[in-house]
């Protein structure tokens, strides 16, 4: 078997055969396949797009390519959740103690924020001491002892995908439905759980702008992991504007510490409770999602989500007082407000622009090996619909350094449309699929 | 500027500017942008082709990649020509001296055989003694002696076009014309030429099959050089059955010092007096082709081609006795025969397969590192249309080792069609373009 003759039956549109997929998928993992012709074949896959075996085939050859978790000795079903990304975008942190006070497991894997998303692990870096490098053993006492673990990729899983994402990131082979469902499929997939929730996001802070686009990715990762024997759901939600008010790392722990005392804003507080009974459903722990939402609303409510929350920061070396104290977080020094130029309501926030305004303050990375700054960030003052005076904040910005302040103003300036009628508010969850 | 924004605005049908092209090619030439990223860029150009800007600016950026020989010092006007690559293809070594003696000087650099075809650098090499490896400055005093001079790619010659070839050769991206017609153009436009004969092959034995495409490339082929200031035409010849009748590469010498004699097959001896006459014609040598090839053909009678054919051998170290005593040539020790298992007559001959058959006994190469055995090779004892007998010769081998023999004797088998009645014939040249 020969690379390039495997290119070129792709190029070609031809349909590859599960040997042809495994021989990419280990020359990439041991590095016997030159990255220039992985390029040429990420980019033929670009082009021709992948039939549903091709893409099972990839996927599994992905997660084989590393260690698969293997939990079943352990009680419990397990599930996770997993989002496409999008801009305040933190039930993460809100359901992973709901659902494991609920009694259902959740091992999480989560990644780091890049451009204008944020990521889970940058977040809750920002709580001080909280350690997301676990080896694999300690990721399974901490499940074992609290119900949940929040980590980072370790290098055993999906090492292909590893590789593979590198070299999409600069070959601008990234925008594929089949490769983004291989890469996020075959790393969920060997975290040993027996479900999951995906939240795939649509709108102008998501990666898949248009519906349609979050609608097929959905579709093709709901096939591909009920395929692998797993319950799998994926919801299509808004991300036309920044979910919550808080943007930023340290901001957004805090906001879903308020959710977890019974606070917090509506929109964020209803998604994770929406993922958690999901989770609740198909870990069997429910019978409906309204039985599950009940019980992840209760969770909040008897202050339970708040111990597994402590416990499981504490057990990851994290200062566990910041779920009664949020003072602790690390917060920017300073802070400034942009006004609303004119009266009226307001329209639409661009999402994508809100997010690029808080990675330029130094809330996210614009390269992979930029650092963050975990205070910075933005509180929307005002969201989609809400009336405002002239004059009257819109956002507040915490700052530290001036350097690209004026830039983020100027951004921010123009993300808030204000208009002379307040629009048509639009569903949260705009589709459920798979279920 | 950074390539993997040039490789996405390529990616997405955007048309490249001069500048994004010049730093990909500059990049590729000095080894600043990786091959994996080249090699991405290659298949989305593969996938979304290229506009006439985008396609002058690479030819222009591999052409200034390397040196550019200028000969507007030396009288007379230099013309070449180029073939798209076939099986049995050996004008140049008739049409360089002819046309050398006609007083048009030909300064030629070709390449090797791959696969199926044949290369006009191993044929010249099975001549004891040729060196094909000048330096510049004997190829120029070569050139200025006899007319005529033939040799390799030199390192100073559109060093971008190496490297881009050796990439595009293991990542499938060989095949789209834009990319081989800059490849071709860069190289002969730093020849140093005021014109430039094409001889673009199709049909079975051809690098396009289909007419169609060979059309399209030799179209691109003449604006390309037509834009750069030289003269340019294309002929599109039959390549449905091997040129002439011997295949290998002593062999093919053999033919063409036949048709130096006034002798050898009617097709090769055709062909190789219309190229001749367009370079006559491009050169203004002569007004009309049917001066030039009366000139052509003079040349011949008159033995001034057999002249320069043996100079040019000496002056490039070969040795030249064997113009008169082909005897001189390599040979392979063993002959044998393949028969027709039918009467009635040759209905087709498919030319890939016989040249598959000749590489397989060492007349050509499978990989670019096989060695060539020059004395092997095929001697069509018929050709399309002509009548035979049941176990009448349809072909000689002439091989040394045994190993591939039976292989190659299958092979062959299956390439000759014999059918009820002689089918039409069909003309060599089926189309001029740029005249």
């Amino acid at each position: 078997m020969r690379a390039v003759d495997i290119i070129r039956k792709k190029r070609d549109a031809a349909e590859l055969s599960r040997e042809e997929i495994d021989f990419l998928v280990q020359g990439a993992t041991i590095g016997a396949i030159p990255d220039y012709q992985l390029a040429a074949w990420l980019m033929a896959v670009i082009w021709r797009g992948m039939s549903a075996a091709e893409l099972a085939a990839l996927t599994e050859a992905m997660l084989h390519s590393g260690e698969v978790i293997n939990f079943s000795g352990m009680p419990g079903a397990k599930v996770d959740k997993h989002s496409t990304g999008g801009v305040g975008d933190k039930t993460s942190l809100v359901l992973a103690p709901v659902v494991a006070a609920g009694g259902v497991k959740v091992p999480m894997i989560s990644g780091r924020g890049l451009g204008h998303t944020g990521g889970t692990l940058d977040k809750l870096e920002s709580i001080p001491g909280f350690n997301v490098n676990l080896s694999l053993g300690d990721f399974r006492r901490v499940l074992e002892t609290c119900g949940c673990a929040l980590i980072g990729q370790t290098p055993e899983i999906a090492p292909a995908d590893k590789k593979l994402y590198a070299l999409r990131d600069v070959t601008a082979t990234v925008e594929s439905p089949y490769l983004i469902c291989a890469s996020i499929m075959s790393k969920k997939m060997a975290e040993g759980i027996d479900a999951l929730v995906l939240d795939v996001k649509t709108g102008d802070g998501a990666f898949m702008k248009k519906q349609a686009d979050a609608e097929y990715l959905a579709q093709l990762m709901v096939e591909t992991g009920t395929r692998m024997g797993k319950k799998v759901v994926a919801l299509i939600t808004d991300m036309e504007q920044p979910l919550g008010r808080k943007i930023g790392n340290a901001l957004e722990v805090e906001e879903c510490v308020e959710v977890l005392h019974g606070k917090g804003p509506d929109d964020l507080r209803e998604l994770s409770l929406d993922l958690s009974a999901w989770m609740f459903l198909l870990a069997g722990r429910t019978k409906t999602v309204a039985e599950g939402k009940a019980l992840a609303s209760e969770m909040i409510a008897s202050g339970r989500a708040r111990d597994t929350f402590r416990e499981v920061i504490r057990l990851q070396g994290g200062d566990q007082k910041i779920v009664d104290d949020t003072g602790r977080l690390p917060r920017a020094k300073h802070q400034t407000a942009l006004q609303a130029p004119r009266a009226g309501f307001v329209a639409a926030i661009h999402c994508e622009q809100v997010g690029v305004a808080s990675m330029m303050l130094g809330g996210g990375r614009e390269k992979k090996e930029d650092s963050i700054d975990p205070g910075v960030g933005l509180v929307l003052a005002k969201k989609v619909g809400d009336a405002v005076e002239v004059g009257e904040p819109l956002c507040a910005v915490h700052y530290n350094a001036e350097a690209q302040l004026s830039n983020a103003m100027a951004l921010l300036a123009k993300s808030f449309e204000i208009g002379d009628k307040a629009p048509q508010p639009s569903p949260l969850i705009r589709k459920i699929i798979g279920a």
